[in-house]
């Protein structure tokens, strides 16, 4: 499952409104097939690993991120069918699909069909895999990661307005990597005027993957970008399922004030600054009661001389989609 | 010698102006005799250590930190001579000693008398356990440790002022474990104002080890508490050899643009707080490039749900005591 997952990576960013789903198809110990959810959406993952694995596929193992689909998307066959008919003797399964089409249906077609099936392995990865996917069906809108780099203090330029390179070359590419795991790329009305960046991918065989670009502003959009005027507009954004903001100050905390932000890609340089431009704007808070149990560390890393921590949002579970099988 | 390290760390914030010194006496396998300099400088760690061996120091071996001193200081003998006089047959030290009166000669001492010595095992962190000491002898002044505890975007408190608390209880009782390893505490006059601070050691058996108080301030002191006008009067600090500074902003900035500042504790909560107060005034930077390369990673751990960050200045080496023996 863990190796599915890996798999499930390489569509994160390319594949909404479809979930990016990692497949592996094991036979006898060895792995005769693997597939992930391609480019917009198809083929999906599993008919990938089928095509690879051929008449290897009889009695193997397939292991697969999501729920298979029950329900022809009329791009294709429904894959819970496909692999029973390709003759797997049994298939282990991350998470649920949420899709109302499919919803426990493509389980019990392989059940029915008398393949063994095993569920929620690896299910907290995997959810964490499919955010985009499981945000958009639970919220109605895309998930939100907020990048900030900064100072230990704080700090994201100098009072000058310097910021010129606060992260190190490690931390600057693994931030190019995040942008190519994202559809599109939002910053505000103030760090497109005075910086116009282009926010693509440099980084090698990566420049294919920039995103779509967004700006936080009530006039109109320039060539080649789109525009929303107010954070909760991202729902709107069509086939985006992840939204990585680049900021500024203003427009991180007006995400953060609306309580969009599902995770927080927190670069650290080993630097004081002292006076000079916060990281955030006023995000609305009243109390520090209410700052406590909203993040949680859910990766930290040395990137060269930075450090890299990742938080998300610890949301109450109501606002869940619930993927989790029961037990049984 | 990492066990001569432990036992020295006993001894911080309580020695100065003598060095926290560990020893370790080990015989055929099994310690048979463990010292630590005791408050007030006296006795050394190789007194104590020898006193619990007795006989049993005979052709054993000896790890101290320190080079064992030549010198008597009218309030003991001097350790090296004590060691030879023992029977010890091999003596490992950590770094040498620059006190002019030992620096070298303790060695000598013990090598006349047909003690095999070893030297520069674990230096490194035989430096870091003597950092007071030794600032002292290399610039005439304590070694500062500056206590910063903040929100993840480098905040101390919310703009009404409230800042109770920020960082949880795991935190806290680390910082005040902190406060016992330094001779004295310093904050800045505005601090001393808002929150008459105890400055206390709050932890069940180290309410004894609360240092002494020291406010920034041109105005006199009040009861109980030193004062010094500018960040520079730290050196007239006496018997003070480890200085813990603790804030506010203004202080934290002040001690930073007088580079005054060796170790940085940064103790971060998961929480965001947006506009507020920051952890830092001016600290007269004038570009990034002079912000790079000063503070280097020495530690990282988790405290419950906050973190802390240790970082240590990375100054040239120019401004170090040489406590390095040439390989011989």
């Amino acid at each position: 499952m863990a190796a599915a997952l890996a798999l499930a990576e390489r569509g994160r960013g390319l594949t909404a409104p479809n979930p990016n789903v990692g497949c592996v198809i094991v036979s006898d110990g060895r792995v005769v097939g693997r597939g992930w959810t391609q480019a917009g959406g198809r083929p999906h993952a599993e008919a990938m690993a089928l095509g690879e694995a051929g008449e290897a596929a009889r009695e193997a193992t397939a292991y697969v991120t999501l729920e298979p689909c029950a329900h022809e998307g009329g791009r294709g066959p429904a894959c819970a069918p496909a692999l029973a008919e390709a003759g797997l003797a049994r298939v282990v399964i991350g998470i649920g699909d949420p899709d109302p089409r499919t919803d426990g249906e493509g389980i019990a077609h392989l059940e029915r069909a008398g393949v063994a099936v095993t569920r929620n392995v690896l299910a907290a990865q995997a959810r964490r895999s499919m955010a985009g996917f499981l945000t958009r069906r639970a919220l109605g809108r895309p998930h939100v990661t907020l990048k900030l780099a900064a100072s230990l203090d704080g700090r994201i330029a100098l009072a000058s307005g310097e910021s010129r390179w606060i992260t190190g070359p490690e931390a600057r590419a693994h931030a190019h990597l995040e942008r190519a795991r994202h559809e599109a790329i939002l910053v505000g009305r103030g760090t497109l005027a005075a910086d116009s960046p282009s926010l693509d991918v440099r980084l090698p065989g990566l420049e294919a993957r920039s995103p779509r670009r967004v700006v936080l502003t009530s006039a109109g959009a320039p060539d080649g970008w789109m525009a929303i005027a107010a954070p909760d507009d991202v729902a709107a954004l069509e086939s985006v399922d992840h939204l990585l903001v680049e900021g500024g100050a203003k427009t991180a905390a007006g995400f953060l004030a609306a309580d969009l932000v599902d995770r927080l890609l927190l670069y650290r340089a080993p630097i004081l600054i002292g006076e000079g431009i916060a990281a955030l704007g006023d995000i609305g808070l009243a109390s520090l009661d209410a700052a406590h149990g909203r993040w949680r560390l859910a990766d930290a890393r040395a990137l060269g001389s930075n450090r890299l921590d990742v938080y998300e949002r610890a949301r109450a579970s109501s606002g869940k989609v619930d993927t989790t099988f029961p037990p049984g």
